[in-house]
């Protein structure tokens, strides 16, 4: 791969440009133009180390952010919830949120992003979710064929995109943590 | 009002025009000048009838269209959730369903628009709501202080707004009698 040619360092500052860029002018008007300006480096190389804009916005997002979801394996699906949140840094929480929320958006209009939105955060978050999903059917916490089981990623996303809709408010970790307990898995007969 | 100049044919032509509008361009490329063009009204018309494009575009949004949610009641929380749903066009859900999440993108830089979608669109809904989910706590069907009741504004706008992002599909009739089932009447206990 390409990449290698990075050093981690170099890697490391260019995905934090980029999400400065994003948080700045948002999705559709950031430029690789401005990310190249921004971080000294050549426009070339930015294609060559991720091809598109999609895929750097993206994986500068992803960039080390560990998969919370599968988490600690501690035993309950609510301490296993509330582990994978202990993870979560909260403030980052509350940064992202805007953030995603207008990667949300844009992706609307983007299959490319979209595409790679799925591919590199959201299908590795709904991984760990049904490996920590499975742990509490093997347990017996919950039914294998519970009808909520194929809706907690519903449940999940739609805790962190609705706050701002119903409250005007940002998602915070004591938020989380109040959903997932009274809504969560309650729903699941947990 | 000023709104009482128009007949009610007329208006509703214009919100038909809107509402066309809307789903060609998108809420941020819609101008009053193509409104009025479409319509063959002149800009002042529009703006003394409606004061803003934001108020202009909710309420062609809204028009003609019931508070579902209050609905029928019917005994049981079950049935005014079923009876709720039979009332929405399955057809115009579908329709609707991008042109929202489209308005909901728009909203995020405009907090005029976002005003305006929360008085004329959700706050009536979650009026509604909160009398179907009343009429549950008083028929005993719900505990008052139930921790999911203030969350169900939450997991039914989530509903709506996730099943893109998690199954790539629209949102229709099955689907959200099938959710209503699954998690929000067993959170609720139900």
């Amino acid at each position: 791969m390409a990449r290698t040619r990075l050093t981690p360092e170099r890697e490391s500052e260019l995905y934090t440009a980029v999400l400065d860029l994003l948080r700045e002018v948002g999705y559709d008007a950031l430029t690789m133009d401005a990310v190249a300006a921004r971080t000294r480096s050549s426009k070339a190389t930015l294609y060559r180390q991720w091809g598109s804009k999609p895929q750097l916005v993206v994986r500068a997002l992803r960039h080390d952010k560990p998969v919370a979801l599968a988490g600690t394996d501690t035993g309950s699906l609510r301490g296993d919830f509330h582990a994978a949140l202990d993870l979560v840094d909260t403030c980052q929480m509350e940064k992202d949120s805007a953030l995603m929320r207008g990667l949300a958006h844009a992706a609307h209009g983007n299959p490319d992003l979209l595409q790679a939105m799925r591919e590199l955060l959201i299908d590795p978050e709904m991984t760990g979710l049904e490996t920590m999903l499975r742990r509490a059917v093997d347990r017996g916490e919950v039914r294998a064929d519970h009808p909520a089981l194929k809706y907690v990623p519903h449940m999940l996303i739609g805790a962190y995109t609705t706050r701002w809709l119903v409250e005007d408010r940002a998602v915070d970790r004591a938020y989380v943590i109040d959903y997932v307990d009274s809504v969560i898995l309650p729903a699941l007969g947990v």
